[in-house]
């Protein structure tokens, strides 16, 4: 079996490793030629995974047509917004492919697709695989023991990327909730900027944990409400990417987050960045999704008011506190 | 209203102190002379609340007698091991007495009773409440914003119980799934344990929120099979719970699974510690109880060989990352 993986960021690059390094025909495709070089030259992606050593079976390309020519696997991992670009690029050259797999996180901004969304509208007849979970790249590139899920409503699909990708450490459960799983990787970012603004006001542990609980539920009640199912999102895809996000390594999200908390407004701590924030515009889809499907979601809410700058971060917290006494 | 906190160890002394702030008539039952004398001559509670002025107002007493005297809720929050005698030594002085509260998180060591079963046959014909969710006592005195439940199977209970209770930064929500609630509280601290041992290892973050996902999910397992509600697990008393003791402050739990997991005996362990962490007790108890109702619990399995010394730290990673694959 050959797999391309498209795109060479420190996801791609780190699934490319062991997926090569379990013997599989991989070749990484990399729009940068500097990566590309490196990793080809030095067996290094030294701007998204420095100092991990690459397997030398690993091939890499700049040429989408020479990455899909004869795979039978597509892997997507290019950031959300380059996605549709990307793969309608893609799509010529990929005639032979038997799944695609997207490993990229969020929703397109104008529209809220998700990718997997995108992938079917540009892949005619082809049912996309969703990897998600608790997946720092780095720990996955050091063998670290990982746990994720393959959701695809095709369940031919997601039991065949399972047993394509599994690996004594990196553990592949399938899941047929294509919905459920892609939002909980998106809306994640929101919560992930809410615990930030909680650190920012120099909060301590109890409101996190409830940020996080309440934040999840708000989530799962969308997820439902759009024919998900809610019990995706205390799994691998929900809560673990959830608590990896919002207590692991600090994510621009969160970082975001503890700057809006100390009082500073969004356009000076987005000045200060390179990218902006997956969490920032997935805050406004959120808020686009709850009210077409008419789910209450005062997390959400209170944070678009908050980038929006049309409250402070004390009053954020002092309404989610005061709201009425409900049962959970 | 009066109400007696009967308990001053850290939670007790903090819920006490909220709900007197609040305006409540309490009065604190401590079983130490020298906390007692330390709260009523200098308004702190030296030992278990350090540093945290107490108000005024906030009765104490060493009688049990005297504290249930006269007062309309009962609070418990003794540890575990002795609710059952303090309970029953209780009974008989609280004939007027309307709420009977547990802010006791545990199974009882020999019948596996949860906290309000054990009420329940000490105080006839009262249905009771039991408190729970991500409280670390000392933020709650700090008036960090807090929420948790309050579960009975009485929904009059738990709504004057949130009534009462709830403060601004003191948020409340009913929950009838009183199995749920307490399991969750008590076996929580299993997957602490197993955070514990990935540390001690030395793994990172994507172990880590791995266990604590598929964690989460044995404990749904069992409470369904025990005729509780899943999704009860998905609140505050289970998630909101376990991301607490997981990665708030280091708890006793965690700190046995690090030395576990450093691959130090079990023995040697405990011999340095003034109490046993209760997931070492509660960890026989869970898997009594899988045993029981016939569920299945590979993490809580896998803690018990290694609390036994049957196992390895390195072989209850490698035993779980390597079960036969299958659905999330």
């Amino acid at each position: 079996v050959k797999i391309a993986v498209i795109g060479a960021g420190g996801w791609g690059t780190a699934l490319a490793k062991i997926l090569s390094e379990k013997g599989l025909e991989v070749v990484l495709w990399c729009r940068e030629e500097d990566v590309r070089n490196a990793i080809a030259d030095r067996g290094e992606n030294h701007r998204f995974l420095p100092g991990i050593p690459l397997p030398a079976g690993l091939k890499t390309t700049g040429s989408l047509e020479g990455a899909a020519g004869d795979s039978e696997v597509l892997l997507l991992a290019v950031p959300s917004p380059y996605l549709r670009s990307v793969a309608s690029e893609l799509a010529p050259w990929a005639r032979g492919v038997a799944n695609v797999v997207s490993a990229t996180k969020g929703l397109e901004e104008t529209t809220h697709f998700r990718m997997s969304e995108v992938i079917s509208q540009i892949f005619e007849g082809v049912v996309p695989v969703v990897l998600s979970g608790p997946t720092f790249a780095r720990e996955v590139a050091l063998g670290e023991p990982t746990a994720l899920v393959a959701a695809s409503a095709s369940f031919e699909g997601a039991r065949e990327i399972q047993a394509r990708f599994s690996t004594p450490s990196f553990r592949v459960y399938t899941n047929d909730d294509v919905l459920g799983v892609e939002l909980g990787g998106a809306l994640k970012n929101v919560i992930a900027l809410a615990v930030g603004v909680a650190t920012g006001l120099g909060l301590g542990h109890n409101p996190k944990a409830a940020l996080m609980t309440r934040g999840l539920a708000e989530i799962a009640r969308l997820v439902s409400a759009m024919g998900g199912k809610r019990e995706t999102l205390f799994g691998l895809a929900g809560m673990g990417d959830l608590v990896l996000t919002c207590t692991g390594h600090l994510s621009r999200n969160r970082q975001v987050g503890i700057e809006l908390g100390k009082g500073r407004p969004l356009e000076d701590v987005l000045s200060g960045m390179e990218q902006v924030a997956e969490g920032v515009r997935t805050t406004h889809a959120a808020v686009a999704l709850s009210k077409e499907h008419g789910v209450e979601m005062p997390i959400v809410i209170q944070m678009e008011r908050l980038l929006r700058g049309e409250t402070t971060a004390e009053d954020v917290m002092r309404e989610l506190m005061t709201r009425p006494l409900k049962p959970e």
